[in-house]
């Protein structure tokens, strides 16, 4: 999918809402776990019910890969049955010397090597510019690299002081001679709100991917504030609030109403903040 | 496995070889591609031919997830089959929030979530201490942080100056207060050697895994030299120089001549450097 085309979902459905697929086992209601794939049933129920709302799918692949290779068979099924109008971002949080991230990137971005095809990967950016590019190899893939994240970590390091500004922001500086906003985005987490204007300072054209608005607390009205660009240029994640806003039959039902309920939000801060 | 007992271990074996099997579908010799599992008869023959030289075997998940869920049944196969002398390192670079690195951890500590049992997971440290001690909670396993990797681009990130030296020396001096030399190590590439004795001032006592002798030009000698302390405190990485020694039906022998002569370079060195 490209800029443009994610753009242009955006403005259509007025919603920049990602939807994450966090999907606990150990959470997924009682009357699902007779299913085969009780993940992937409660995956498509999901999606089913927030299809009209968001514009993008996060599987994170922790969740699957915790369960070993029945849990890459769920993400798989999932994966496929997300439908190509949504933009589908693997969280995975890689990075390693470029052989090595050359094969990552044939994980999520090569279905004959591994059967998956997604749009995008989470990057971390610790090992530097070649354990970057490889994924950006593979044409019309995105990288989502890792800059100023929402958790309470994001001090010990991201937030250090270099000889240019703190670490993310060198993060983001040195990232943008690898790849432009048409194939690079960056994760800034919601808890970060005040941080942003700056950061738009850096990358006024990049699309940010917020996580951290709902169970972490982040504000979507102040992510949009001082995080919204001309092109939108806001995805913002919702996992555990929109996943298990019920937890008995009528889960999907209740993700319906917190996903369309975020998306009503998100339509007002359309047009109200877009530039 | 303890420190204690690793060090009897390469006390015992003269060595302190840890095999990286970067096993790639694409490299593996003609005559094991029939096999029903190319990639666990490949490793099968590797670990039967270089156990008595080596003391650690590293999976680097990348090459078996790429291939979907049969790679991580490949995996499964392979750990199963290290010798439970020989301390086991899933080579695979995750953190994330809190919640996640958890679901992590499962992954490569929790057989019954997973079906993996490894000693220890390579962790990438941007995302700072909540997404590295999940790991820790698993009661005897071992977290090993990225500090100073092999490739080019550690330039970019970990020698950046900050206000208190280069961000890799921030990362080894604050993740120590987060667990000891029991629990943690940390990933130091061979082509730092010039650093090494310095890094060995700041984490005296931890072991450094270390990549990059081989096919990545670093020199055993000057890591042995500049890295060795009292409990030897070296686990140094070979991969493709041994996996790839051979590549015909003498694959193994080849591998096994290549292992051979590494632990007999570093019974040398135990011999000259070990405090």
């Amino acid at each position: 999918m490209t800029y443009q085309e994610l753009f242009q979902h955006i403005q259509q459905k007025k919603t920049y809402l990602c939807v994450g697929l966090d999907t606990d086992i150990r959470k997924i209601p009682a009357h699902l776990q007779k299913e085969a794939d009780p993940v992937f049933e409660f995956n498509r129920q999901i999606i089913d019910a927030t299809a009209d709302y968001c514009v993008a799918y996060k599987p994170n692949i922790a969740f699957y890969e915790a369960m070993g290779a029945r849990g890459w068979e769920s993400l798989q099924k999932t994966l496929d049955y997300i439908p190509k109008s949504h933009f589908s971002i693997a969280d995975a949080k890689r990075g390693d010397i470029g052989n090595t991230s050359g094969l990552y990137a044939r994980t999520f971005f090569d279905p004959a090597s591994s059967g998956l095809d997604f749009d995008s990967v989470t990057v971390a950016p610790y090992m530097g510019q070649d354990s970057v590019t490889p994924f950006l190899d593979f044409e019309g893939k995105w990288v989502i690299l890792l800059a100023l994240t929402s958790n309470g970590g994001s001090a010990d390091f991201q937030r250090l002081t270099t000889t240019d500004g703190p670490l993310y922001e060198q993060v983001l500086r040195t990232s943008q001679t690898w790849a432009g906003a048409d194939r690079m985005m960056y994760v800034v987490g919601a808890t970060q709100a005040t941080a942003l204007e700056h950061i738009r300072a850096i990358v006024p054209d990049h699309f940010l991917l917020v996580p951290g608005v709902g169970a972490q607390g982040g504000s979507l009205e102040d992510v949009s504030r001082y995080g919204m660009n001309a092109h939108c240029g806001l995805l913002v994640n919702a996992s555990r609030s929109i996943l298990y806003a019920g937890s008995g039959t009528d889960f999907a039902d209740e993700a319906r109403k917190e996903a369309q309920r975020m998306q009503q939000e998100m339509a007002a801060y359309l047009d109200q903040f877009l530039k």
